[in-house]
């Protein structure tokens, strides 16, 4: 009886500290997590990666960020990412006026949700990307795809953009942690 | 010794669900929680209560909006807040172009936090507001402080303005608990 309640124990603690990463169905795909319970790092209203002129001024989408709690819980210790740290990228649609709201945008409708999953066994390339769009389940990107190609070579930890989190670049700027290329970039800026 | 363990059993199970709402010192100061490992809610960016031109289009701040785990997951199941429900809003700087950013806003620095708290026992008028600024603990704004006539008034569920947190608004529809003024205002517009 009591080493059947230690064991009890012992899967408690063990199912609160894990598990809570990336899931792949038996077809290889990747599938929509509960993120909205998942620490949020940040957002951004209309964030435009190519030349300015490409976002849309007058309908522009916030971008919310969340992580799988217990790689969060990791990267505040250490500054990096464990194996099995996902990502959830959800982007939303804007209002403007509404109810007591004059001026300035807040939220409403999601158009789509995209992924990030770090999983050495699974990917020679460590990361990869996923876009779910408005499904439940969704399918890497190739290696050789430009969500890989701007992540490695942009980041400011790994593959992940710390320099948009503001609470954990932080954290990965105490614990020197920062990529040297986006060290010595910013250094030029 | 099987007794003792079942006590530590079930400790484990209260702590996780319980406790993890406002925490008041020997002074009745409401201390600031680890928010930022909360539910989140939402952000806005340059949302204006009062007429437009009182925000600040060069400088617009983001809000994000969290709540405690354990009263997240009650209004998922009822579509109302439990006791002990605790709100924190982060006010933050935005920034424009940085990094690989062309166009459009990310976060930066805190600018201040405020918070909601609702305890029947402590609050006749159930529902209090805080504000921390850049500090760590915070007293109530009286009762009759515009924060509680603007909530009571204005707010979609109870005193909260679910009415921007779009995946909340999705629940309180679902389970018919919106106010009945917010939904006549609704109507109106």
């Amino acid at each position: 009886m009591k080493a059947k309640l230690l064991l009890l124990l012992a899967g408690i603690a063990a199912s609160a500290q894990t598990g809570d990463g990336p899931a792949f169905n038996a077809s290889g795909e990747l599938t929509m997590p509960k993120y909205r319970e998942w620490v949020y790092l940040s957002s951004g209203l209309g964030m435009t990666y190519g030349p300015a002129g490409n976002g849309d001024p007058e309908n522009p989408r916030f971008d919310n960020v969340f992580v799988n709690p217990s790689s969060y819980r990791a990267f505040v210790e250490t500054g990096r990412w464990p194996d099995k740290t996902m990502f959830v990228l959800e982007i939303r649609q804007s209002h403007g006026k509404g109810s007591i709201n004059n001026g300035g945008r807040y939220q409403s409708n999601v158009v789509s949700v995209e992924a990030a999953v770090k999983d050495e066994r699974r990917f020679p390339q460590r990361w990869a990307y996923f876009g779910f769009g408005r499904g439940e389940k969704a399918t890497a990107a190739p290696a050789t795809s430009s969500c890989n190609s701007c992540h490695s070579q942009n980041a400011a930890v790994e593959n992940t953009f710390v320099q948009f989190y503001p609470t954990l670049l932080e954290v990965a700027t105490e614990k020197k942690t920062l990529n040297p290329a986006y060290v010595a970039k910013s250094a030029g800026q």
